[in-house]
């Protein structure tokens, strides 16, 4: 690995938010050069941006900034990673390297093709395992992907120089880069990120339309803090990833719906034994992801 | 309120652990005089207890222990309760003031009735809303309770001292003090507690289940981290509670599954105005709910 300093160019983030802010972040702060902009449908947010050091520039229109970008982060929510796709196929410079952070790639990779015709061998497909309940480019950390994983799902027509490069961006920022392929990125997101947050939001809910969810929530403590604290998050980002991986996280939702049907019956039939062993093996379970779980 | 210092007697906790280890720590460091002991069914923890100085003694037996007893405080899993009112039943003064931690209130008040032949006015059904995935009597913390709320269920023949002198006690210790009737106490805490412990411990086997598990916990991260945190609780504990709370358990199971359908629904028909009304309203309740709940 080179430690000379890495060099990004221009680089362009649409779509400021938590994931692109804290991406510059860390570029900045670990000595990365280049010229960043971004931008977002609200100027406000470019503004806070420029003013905090952020972005070197507000670009004029979004047509210009891609046109001058040597790299392209897209962090718009999943379903409008589209519309960007187009800007970009009509605007940017031919070799120019397009990465993504959405939370979905099939979708997304889906997209890319309609937007360019085809999938561009210089757009890598990614997905940054950081982030928090918080959004918006005011939380960003310059340290948020230090030790965090960043998936990328590049095809087999990605070019190796791009994958080298967008691999070199997410880990001068401290992140543990790895390959995956497509289905099974979405199929794992869809197990581990968007059942849970689909059961977080849908507790939070059911518990919200009850007459007395005053006295409900009153007597909530800690665990139901942290169960629930994924169901403060963005809704729009969390909508859009529930219908781009519809069909993994319907699967995820039946697996998960059929082992909860099973404790639904071992409640009924007062069978302590089937209880034991299913909270015993998920104890175990999750005292080995703890060992596994990068640092945060 | 009285300012003068309070004493307990001789205070027992049957079942010591963290629960009942925070008490005794939470009793001394707040200055409550008294004579505390404890009995556990693992010796080495009265040897850690009177290691640490939170016992004066290790009894010589639980029925010694209970005779000699002006308060008894029950920390035992749920369903083990009954056994240990038999032996109170037994050997108690008449004028002991018994109460209990169980996170379920009525099946131990049934317990109660059918070890005593009648719900003793000296007892008082107790449950203080804090504890952690840890348990055991090394994870006590002196400051446990404070700002955390004890619910006590009083019944319409409870006396009003000893119910005085119970809450007196858990003030002692920083905690706040709620009355509320059984039924109410089971229902809500089956919603915001039980609950989503039994979700957590589900979707954890689920995936523990799957073959490829460790890929999937490999690439979990924070928020799944934090929505699991409550499947590392005790198991025993957790297997008591969810039979002791069978109706209500059950109830609050079907009632989110209800709402889990409708999500299904919307996501299977890309409903995404159905997807966005239910985020927003969870994410709402949400920052409410984090103004209402205690400071921890």
């Amino acid at each position: 690995m080179s430690r000379a300093p890495l060099s990004v160019g221009n680089l362009l983030v649409i779509g400021l938010g938590l994931i692109g802010g804290s991406l510059v972040a860390a570029l900045r702060k670990n000595g990365v050069e280049g010229r960043f902009s971004a931008w977002n449908r609200n100027l406000s947010t470019l503004e806070y941006a420029l003013s905090q050091g952020l972005i070197d520039e507000i670009p004029v229109s979004l047509e210009q900034a891609v046109s001058q970008a040597d790299i392209i982060v897209v962090g718009v929510p999943t379903l409008a990673v589209g519309d960007v796709f187009e800007v970009i196929a009509a605007n940017a410079k031919p070799d120019v390297i397009v990465t993504d952070a959405a939370s979905v790639k099939g979708s997304v990779i889906d997209a890319a093709a309609q937007a360019f015709g085809h999938i561009p061998p210089n757009f890598v497909p990614g997905h940054p395992i950081a982030g928090s309940e918080q959004s918006g480019v005011e939380a960003s950390k310059a340290d948020l992907y230090v030790n965090h994983r960043v998936i990328l799902t590049p095809l087999a027509n990605t070019s190796e120089q791009a994958l080298a490069t967008v691999q070199s961006m997410w880990q001068a920022c401290g992140a543990q880069v790895v390959s995956m392929d497509v289905e099974t990125h979405d199929r794992v997101l869809a197990l581990t990120s968007h059942l849970p947050h689909l059961l977080a939001f849908g507790l939070v809910d059911t518990l919200a339309k009850q007459n007395d969810s005053d006295d409900i929530f009153r007597f909530a403590a800690g665990g139901f803090r942290d169960f629930t604290r994924i169901a403060s998050s963005d809704v729009t980002m969390w909508r859009d990833i529930c219908l781009a991986n519809r069909e993994a996280l319907l699967d995820a939702l039946d697996l998960f719906q059929s082992g909860l049907l099973d404790l639904r019956q071992a409640i009924s039939d007062l069978d302590a034994d089937a209880l034991t062993r299913c909270f015993s093996d998920a104890r175990s379970a999750r005292q080995n992801f703890l060992k596994l779980l990068e640092p945060l």
